[in-house]
């Protein structure tokens, strides 16, 4: 049996990994220390994501989860059209999971996010628990003398609604990962939507959000903030996911964007010129914050949220 | 039975318990949107606290528990001599809790320390889990044009050790609730020092901690840090608790403080014009790092580590 590794350790071991391609942790002191770029307010969230509710680690190794829970904070701050400036990662890992492997494999892959969105991990805290989980706070700034952040509540009627691209690839990942028919790499490692949300916020968005809770349930969400209805005309759907997947899966992290038309056209163009996906126009907003249609019908209001009774 | 609540449900009640007595929450969008004063880097820190682990909900009350989850991590900007700015609370909690009763009752104790410490709570996340887990985020200034923040490494030999006020309270407190003999208030509504670790920013300390994870470990670590040794010379012991609880038992918020001993002058002077208990001086910074001395024997290096084996 091997002895019980002390937190002192973990956390000796953890700043090793950090310091080994993304910039050094703050873990030597009670606090981290972070310089700040001058102009614009800070944009912080937190995101946690807990084994058994948002991952089965059946489904994906230690990394996976720290990659998903890095990702999935600093998408929030795409949805404001932030960018990242550090996060910091509180780590409950179950006892009896030896040597601390589990914590030091979740951190590799928060190491990997981290590296790969230009979001250096700052603070962290490691602690027991019974079962895995992970708490990420991100912080971003909007110093570029652009608008400030985009929240949910702007969007205006007649304002288009634009996705940045398909939805239902998490879902679907995930259904091939349980059928051992595929890597599901969409579940695994998702990408936030960084650039393409400053440049919406550049580009003059009134409202924007992500779609982690599922298409249907967050463009619920935007309009309930807006005080405004919406028709949904077209759901652009990841390949090998089902229409209900696109609409209700959830874990997509493609942004929503509502502007006015001829934002929306400088935006495409801004996405082209920076060679991203072109946008998917999706739909419109509408005055009256009863109509909630997909097509010709109601929009169920569905989507993926805890279960707290 | 009650039917299972759903998260918009419980975060909007949430909102409403944090717009009443403090500053409003950031939650209605993906993230939150926090002003900066000018000057100053930012400090930042996350802290978890979790059942079974850091409490059983057998000696503290839900609010309890939110709390000691927010002082702790303010215990960490207190450390660095900064002050609050935001806070973000993750919440975890078991389902079969009873309408969201227990999430609640965590935000009602994280509200009340955000009002007495003057740290409005910008963001949070409520989730499921196996265990109610509390990740909080604090984010802190020092832009008083005072020194920089204050961290573990600079104690220097010849340095007087300060501590802000007895330790071994909390480890007293929860005692005294397990045998039924007392309301254990040390344990159950610690108070992060935040003017004091200010000040003693203010008045040139060269390190800073806190003494969370107990006095001897949390002193070795400041050598440790500074690659320096100590004599530590007096142990102030909070009334009803024992020297092995001042010495290992954690959860108190004190701060330990290196300086010189003009400084400390200035810095027992400051103390005792705002009103603030005087600090204790309990000890030397010694330049040889093998010097760990209590007394005429060496201080053994125990304290609070989760072991993660």
């Amino acid at each position: 049996m091997t002895p019980p590794v002390e937190e002192d350790e973990v956390l000796e071991r953890i700043r090793g990994m950090l310091e080994n391609g993304i910039e050094a942790l703050g873990l030597r002191d009670d606090a981290a220390v972070v310089d700040l770029p001058a102009g614009g307010p800070l944009v912080a969230s937190v995101d946690s994501v807990v084994e058994g509710v948002h991952f089965e680690l059946a489904f994906c190794s230690a990394p996976d989860v720290g990659w998903k829970a890095l990702m999935g904070a600093l998408s929030d701050l795409a949805a404001m059209g932030a960018t990242p400036l550090a996060a910091l990662a509180a780590l409950c890992v179950p006892g009896g999971s030896g040597d601390g492997e589990l914590a030091l494999g979740v951190m590799a892959g928060v190491a990997e996010a981290s590296a790969a969105a230009g979001c250096p991990v700052v603070g962290g805290d490691v602690s027991a628990s019974a079962a895995l989980t992970v708490a990420v706070t991100v912080l971003g700034t909007v110093s570029d003398g652009g608008p400030p952040p985009v929240g949910r509540c702007g969007a205006l009627p007649g304002d288009e609604v634009l996705l940045t691209g398909p939805c239902g690839g998490s879902a679907a990942a995930l259904r091939a990962l349980r059928a051992g028919t595929g890597p599901g790499q969409a579940y695994r490692r998702p990408l936030a939507r960084l650039r393409e949300g400053r440049i919406a916020r550049l580009s003059g968005a009134h409202a924007m959000m992500d779609v982690s809770d599922g298409l249907a349930l967050d463009l619920h969400r935007l309009a309930d903030a807006s005080g405004a209805g919406f028709r949904l005309d077209e759901v652009p759907v990841a390949p090998g996911a089902t229409l209900d997947e696109a609409l209700g899966g959830g874990e997509d992290y493609e942004l929503l964007i509502a502007l006015n038309g001829s934002d929306a056209t400088t935006l495409i163009d801004a996405f082209e010129r920076e060679g991203l996906r072109p946008p998917a126009r999706v739909g419109t907003v509408v005055s009256d914050s009863e109509v909630r249609l997909f097509g010709d019908g109601p929009l169920q209001r569905r989507g993926w949220q805890h279960r707290l009774g």
